[in-house]
């Protein structure tokens, strides 16, 4: 599971910091997550494929979290995509692109399909065979989800010297790798647990941004592998924090801490603060496995 | 007249290049042209001053000219910003603004006017006492429109030398400025030319971009100082021109010479050319005076 940071920063794009977009490489599939003003052009400094981004979703319409669609799914025309493109965000997301579309009196020469976003309890969204991304409600100044990405659990692994030691005939392997237990001829009953190893265990990556406080979430996103939770503002802003309803460094922790994750990426940060590393001192006061976003930054869990 | 270009690439934004954007400093007034993605990057890279931005003007609602713009807007707000803006531009741009300004439940905190352009004739659109902005009616894909801006005559300096031989009383000067003859007390009647010299000469500037060639432009921008005319191909993707509505250098060139402009600069350049110097090649075949936009170049004229 890889993760590179094309934007980081809270409200404007400038020119060394940019706004809200990541892409999560999970089992092969590239889904991009939010898309400010700038994505496409950060997308091509991190030599991702255009073409290989078929899943875009979108936690919330602010502009830093959303400018850059409309230019990305213009260029994907430019450049003859021939793919469906999904895009998934709240309600108002296809008003506003479709507008613009008719505007400019084109329209794109790919599927475009848009999954609107109401539910204010967690939902799937996306389903294949090996992954499920779920949404995760968060309370904000307007409609927001933040996602959960999971790999499904995979097929056990066959144990084959087991299985060739009871003479198990071929046909039921695929039953055995899908957990079943096994009668062999002579009537004898084998538990799964002998002819198959544990499955690879799978990784899970919660996206929550932007967010005030909010423990309800810690359900949904417990012992994740990776929690990515906004900490837009250190806890000497935390009136700020609250009124503006967005998150301090601390409070990121504490959510990582009181949802057992493994580890905590922070971002979305104001560019009020003299370094960034003042969020990761902060978030290590509560919870020790904290990473620090930044733009161009690529981690592979 | 300082022209400052932000961008003047076709279709997309890339690492290196930046779709249409430039800023005319004419009279201490900054007026903004189009507005693609990234704009608001480019301004700051160029160390201009947001708030000096009080005026931009939007050829046409294709995206490289103006999905930089909800963005800049929203910038402003965030900024705090107190003069009024005024946003020049097609039919539905008022539209698609205020969709994205609503639904991300804000709104600006100053005074936002859109004066929205449907005429296919030359009207005047801005004029202050030093500064006068018509359209140029151009021929694209959708409606779109050039802009002239040109610096009106200012009064004509006075002579001194000469008044003071004529004994004429100060209360009159300013209508001597104006151009006024004056009848002296004894009956005699003094032509203006003998009074003042003639007015500095006036600079003017036409934004033409995106056009195909279209010579019914020329008697609007006859003679200006300053033409910024497309040329998105060379000649020998001319078919290719007339399909998608732009032009070539040559085309360009020849536009220049027959509105006997005194500089013509070329850009909204499409990325297929190994060089830029090619449309100059081109273009100085035709005419003599020519000028590469680039981007974050900077003309004084």
């Amino acid at each position: 599971m890889k993760l590179t940071i094309l934007g980081c920063y809270a409200a404007t794009p400038r020119t060394i910091t940019n706004p809200t977009s990541q892409v999560l490489d999970i089992k092969n599939r590239l889904f991009l997550i939010d898309c400010g003003e700038g994505t496409q052009v950060q997308l091509r400094k991190n030599k991702i494929k255009f073409s290989k981004i078929n899943h875009i979703f979108i936690s919330h319409l602010h502009g830093d979290h959303f400018y850059g669609l409309v230019g990305l799914i213009s260029t994907f025309m430019l450049l003859n995509r021939i793919n469906d493109l999904h895009i998934y965000g709240p309600k108002g997301i296809k008003e506003v692109i479709t507008l613009q579309l008719r505007l400019s009196n084109s329209w794109t020469n790919y599927n475009l399909f848009f999954h609107v976003l109401e539910s204010k309890t967690s939902e799937i969204v996306y389903e294949d065979e090996k992954v499920i991304v779920t949404t995760i409600p968060l309370k904000h100044r307007i409609y927001t989800n933040g996602f959960l990405f999971r790999e499904k659990i995979g097929d056990r692994p066959l144990n084959v010297e087991a299985v060739q030691s009871y003479k198990i005939d071929k046909c039921y392997y695929q039953n055995i790798k899908k957990g079943k237990d096994i009668t062999l001829e002579n009537g004898q009953l084998i538990e799964n647990s002998k002819l198959t190893f544990d499955p690879i265990p799978t990784k899970s990556y919660a996206f929550c941004s932007d967010t005030i406080y909010d423990e309800s979430i810690i359900p949904i996103i417990k012992e994740v592998d990776v929690l990515y939770h906004e900490s837009t503002f250190l806890q000497q802003e935390e009136v700020l924090a609250e009124k503006t309803m967005h998150s301090t460094a601390k409070q990121a922790a504490t959510i990582a801490l009181k949802a057992n994750v493994k580890n905590l990426v922070l971002g979305h940060y104001s560019t009020r603060y003299e370094s960034i590393a003042l969020f990761k001192e902060e978030a290590m006061s509560i919870f020790s496995e904290v990473l620090l976003a930044d733009d161009t930054t690529c981690f592979e869990f």
